[in-house]
């Protein structure tokens, strides 16, 4: 994508994603880590379920969420922390199979803002079940790097 | 808001909600339906916390969609299940606090599309922390009533 | 909503509402400014509808953008300028009616990022025929002040 | 992307956008209709502009719908209509060039909803300007087909 400002930035998303309780929480984990692109993937599981048996859509904005942030992260310099602005995401099929993975990729990094896309499949699937567009901010100084 | 077509409605929502296993996995209650207006509270957790110890903007969406969807159910007549067809959030400010509430509320109700608006705030705070504006459908006859 | 920081906020408004040639083409008029709340009517026109002839959704979002970038604006220290980051809109009802206000309200001004939210009415109508929650950002020193 | 329901989509869309007399206003061509695919061409206008002179957040998000819109009609049965539920767009860059085409691409197309994203970039520019993530509603029976 970009040519990342941090040659660390691997060990830098791995460390914060670490941090994340609330995705050991989910039983997500971290599956690839590139300058601009980070994979999460998650299972199906009785206690992460909406009325009717799937996922709730909570879930899968959670991760897909967590996936932008880390691609926004990747990208940033040294000691800069990531927030999430806000995000935006369409479900397009119930979440049925067991095993999911969330894919978060910058399309455009600036200094303060970055814009994501996030798209979560199933493992086995071939087309996505949910769709997000996500804006980042880099913050720096405040306490809150990585 | 407006008149429920379910004069059940509070019954109809108390038993969904009681079947969304993961709103019981963040610890969250069903504080009030109104016909129109759903409050969902909940508290802060160690396991739902992103990388600075605040509670994950998944979280807050989470609580959120599901204060919207019941919103919108609430409005619906007996039969009819509610789904996300997708929502947006702003993070307004760090979700510190103890204990928060996410209201959601009916904008318009349609037959197929409902749209809603949701406020996440601390208890004892006067400014929200997060903000959403969701968009509901209602779907019949496919085994996913309620 | 907040004291504004700059006491000469409405002038600033108005004189950038006026170098905003695309309310002109739209017939916009600038009709309320105040801290932290912006209002622009506009007409029903042949030549901003859509295929149904209605107005176009575009219409109804360029208006509420502008709402809300100027409510933005009204909150922000001298020198300081505005651009879009974002918005999402609902579409609520059909756009019928002659006259329309969109309303733009500053639900959080911080000092890089300010979240709004946007209501476009008819005149004569008393429910909402869209909605929007947009993110502003505040320039400073690249030439594009106000 | 997917077999069109109609094989006659490329004139419902073109006559349809005929119909929608603000394209002709921001001086829009439809250039390119496939199904599921549509690119609406436009030009820098000084009567399109915001007070800096870049065209106007309210034009790229105009267009996009348009293009998201006739997307999502092209894959739709005969005698359907298409209408904008709500759509999200994101600012990626100030909108300098002469000339840019919006593509709009669904996503995914269900009976009621479909769901697309839409691209603007500059004609002779390799990133995109704005980005946008729509749904999309089928009308049936209304008096408003195509």
């Amino acid at each position: 994508m970009t040519t990342p400002r941090d040659p660390d930035f691997e060990r830098r998303v791995r460390d914060s994603f670490a941090r994340q309780r609330f995705m050991a929480t989910l039983g997500a984990t971290l599956d690839v880590v590139r300058a601009g692109e980070v994979h999460i993937g998650f299972s199906h599981r009785e206690e992460l379920t909406q009325q009717h048996g799937y996922l709730h859509a909570g879930v899968l904005a959670s991760v897909a969420d967590s996936a932008c942030g880390y691609a926004a992260l990747s990208l940033m310099e040294p000691g800069a922390g990531v927030l999430s602005v806000e995000f935006k995401i369409n479900m397009l099929a119930p979440a049925t199979g067991a095993r999911f993975v969330a894919v978060g990729r910058v399309v455009r990094a600036g200094r303060t803002i970055t814009v994501c896309t996030g798209e979560v499949r199933a493992e086995d699937g071939t087309s996505p079940v949910a769709m997000m567009q996500a804006t980042m901010m880099a913050v720096r100084g405040k306490g809150l790097s990585d």
